[in-house]
């Protein structure tokens, strides 16, 4: 991988001053162009060797091009906001928005490489680390950003003469630390662990540019170049035939007989309102002790709630509510996205709402909506929606092992009791259960929801985060339903 | 303040059964109504004595009301990310949007009242604290909020009762801590201090409400029906007549001459290439070295660029940026609000992009909007313009006091050079200095613009947060000039 990195490459200072106004002054246009468009972003990751020129070139880019549309993010200790949520949370929020450039400096690829050079971590753990990089690039890419990975290389002869002649300088002698020295010692260590991640997360949509940082303008005029000529490419690309995500879906299997999940539900199971009154004080107590147990401080409780229109999601959600602390959950219903969302990554929206410990967040309506109605009302292209299971795996994955708790709930009601409970709220005086000509139109689609729901639940029904079916026919039995699903779910959570 | 909380209210049981579903369909009813004009937010301050049921209070409007529309805020101690920044800052991080329910609970008046009732601040910290409050409730509701600030009291007589009652039972024996006995203890000094408190800050706009804690259906039924009331009210008005800030503007004073600070300037002032390079090399040598000083990591810097179009604000920033790690600064460039922000008030979008310590932000315009396009131009009105001298006075007094550094800068070109400026970047082949209908336009209202711009230097040139004027017909003085207030205005700072 760094072979062409070690010849030495320069420039001369007459070819540099030659080249470096057009240089600068296309990287502007082709900068300004992005920004109107605000159809992509662009991220660009700065990694590689100590004293390779890593910070002068992320200073570089704000020098060439306008730095009020490049978002510079460096990320030292995590802060306990940080701490207290998944691994890649703070990428997410440094994560820019369409239109603009985010320079993420010290980023996803820092800690596999250090932890695993530095031996505190196993090569299987690197590995993991690495498909999940490259699930989450992947992820990146089809979402539309252009991302560009810059490893700036020095050999270990360059490497140590650069030490020496910083040392010999009494100017830039105090430059040199002793750690600078025992990093050195480890560079056939961390050249051998970095080779093998580049390798590996080297991909078509996110492939390592290794640079060669010894002459500073060799340097800067190769990274100047590649990202100009990117960024042109792509908006090539987007003035020829639109840019678009290429990963073609294998067509799902069609059913081969009418019987489903949510069909095969046994929907005559109901409760007395005795044994409900009975049950729900029993439920909501123990949900009330597990969630102020010492132990739930190190975790939290993400519950998502799915379900036709009328289901009763609302209703359900005041139960648990009613058990817990005001201060301690956030309930987040989701609507449309708004422009700030809409300008990153789908799943962003869902990320900024992730709980800290010992926090409670109820989503009415989810993730899962790029699944079902972007799906079946083709908001969604059919290559988005299918590679989403496998995106909302990865992001639940993450929240777990995170601590998260992450309980999903279908509330499936028979198509009679969806009509029942619409004509029942027409009826009713009041306006906040108004029934919409959309609510109509949606019934209409009954099947083709269905099918996406049956879909949904075997492609996104894990070990980690499994789905519950709930009847809900009869809104007592769902209730305690409910409770009982997130109480045992706790409960066994805390227990591990 | 207290007495007429003090008389042991009751409600019978019968009484409650029979009016509660009524009241809580209402309060559903007005919940959903304001959800749907999405025209302002409702802030609920929970405040009060121990035991007088204020944890209790939350719950019951979470499960009265729509609790998917209620954003509830606890405020535990803060994180770093929150420590690092102004006092206020976590509390704006919490404001609902408009169409929304925020309960604060432990809100900006629990600090200042616990750490005077502990004598941990002097009387005269205390006054400030409510002069403070007062200004930013009288903000709060001028941008349209509806603020409902909840006293839950107790008697001490009522208070004591309720230890012993509670301690004589073997079942809630174990919820009397030590702790409580010693705040019991203090009962009188914090009823002075809190007494002071409200007498000082029960406004027009926002009235405390006390209510007596003791009898639990009582005091649910009295917050429901205010919160009924306040609500319907609001709601009418919006119906009626549209709500309105009714602080009238006393009219500024009109120019008696044609003199005033911009045409004042000695615009002759210029910098030959030589002079420029040398001064450059020089301050930014000191700006960067300034912000890698171990005492700048206390600090932030607050940079602020307003200034006719082509004045040269960009040009400027990047000599400024030129000077720091692209790690450390983030460049806020400010054009119309999204979605979000304008769903907040207008110093919102502000507020979330103040940096943490040892940061540096640079505004590309700025909250001086309000007073500059927005004045000019009629989107705001002139009550709420003139409103907002004193409001950016206390934000930028906010920031200085939680040890930043505000510089603020107005680039002034004459007519004649905008003029000049303008043909020149029609003539160049670059897009991105294309000239707009809206700059032509602009020009147009030059002297309205110069006369909002010398009131906002009158009112809003203050001596924590001085303008700087800057004669920028000569880019390099004007650089020059930039760089060198930096470097002044942090040297002097990180003295003190």
């Amino acid at each position: 991988m760094f072979e062409s990195a070690e010849l030495g490459h320069t420039i001369d200072k007459k070819t540099y001053d030659r080249q470096v106004p057009k240089l600068r002054a296309d990287l502007l246009d082709a900068q300004f162009d992005m920004g109107e468009l605000k159809k992509y972003p662009s991220i660009i990751l700065i990694n590689g060797v100590n004293g390779a020129g890593k910070g002068e070139t992320v200073n570089l880019l704000n020098a060439w091009m306008d730095p009020r549309h490049i978002q510079t993010h460096a990320f030292p200790p995590p802060s306990d906001e940080e701490r207290e949520r998944p691994f890649m949370w703070r990428f997410w929020r440094a994560l820019p928005p369409k239109g603009k450039i985010g320079i993420l400096f010290g980023n996803w690829y820092t800690e596999p490489i250090v932890g695993r050079a530095m031996k505190k971590t196993k090569a299987a753990d690197l590995d993991q680390s690495i498909e999940e990089i490259n699930r989450f690039e992947k992820m990146l890419s089809d979402e539309g950003a252009l991302i560009l990975k810059f490893w700036m290389h020095l050999s270990k002869d360059a490497q140590r003469k650069r030490l020496k002649a910083l040392e010999k300088d009494k100017d830039t002698r105090w430059r040199v630390t002793p750690e600078d020295w025992t990093i050195f010692k480890m560079y056939d260590k961390f050249r051998g662990v970095s080779e093998h991640v580049l390798r590996h997360t080297s991909t078509g949509h996110a492939p390592w540019l290794v640079v060669e940082g010894a002459d500073e303008r060799y340097r800067s005029l190769t990274v100047g170049r590649i990202l100009l000529e990117a960024l042109r490419k792509r908006q090539r690309i987007e003035g020829e035939r639109g840019w678009k995500a290429r990963s073609a879906a294998a067509p799902l299997p069609p059913a081969t007989d009418t019987r489903d999940l949510i069909n095969s539900l046994d929907m005559r199971q109901a409760l007395t309102k005795k044994k409900f009154d009975k049950a729900l004080e029993k439920y909501q107590g123990r949900l009330n002790q597990l969630t102020r147990h010492p132990k739930f401080r190190d975790r939290s409780l993400i519950c998502v709630f799915e379900g036709s229109d009328a289901a009763g999601k609302g209703g359900t959600i005041r139960r648990i509510t009613g058990a817990l602390d005001a201060r301690q959950y956030q309930i987040i219903p989701i609507a449309a996205p708004s422009e700030e969302e809409r300008a990153q990554p789908y799943l962003w929206r869902f990320w900024r709402h992730v709980p800290r410990t010992g926090r409670v967040t109820i989503f009415d309506r989810s993730w899962y909506g790029r699944v079902l109605v972007e799906r079946v009302e083709g908001f969604a292209q059919e290559a988005d929606w299918m590679r989403a299971y496998a995106e909302i795996n990865d992001f639940e994955d993450q929240l777990v092992r995170s601590g998260a708790v992450v309980v999903k709930f279908w509330l499936a009601i028979t198509a009679e009791e969806q009509l029942k409970r619409f004509k029942e709220r027409e009826k009713t005086r009041f306006k906040r259960f108004k029934i919409t000509e959309e609510d109509w139109r949606n019934r209409k689609k009954w099947d083709a929801y269905e099918h996406a729901v049956c879909d949904m639940i075997d492609r996104s029904s894990t070990e980690i985060a499994p789905w519950t079916l709930v009847e809900a026919n009869d809104k007592l039995h769902a209730r305690i339903k409910v409770l009982k699903t997130l109480c045992d779910r706790l409960e066994a959570a805390m227990k591990a």
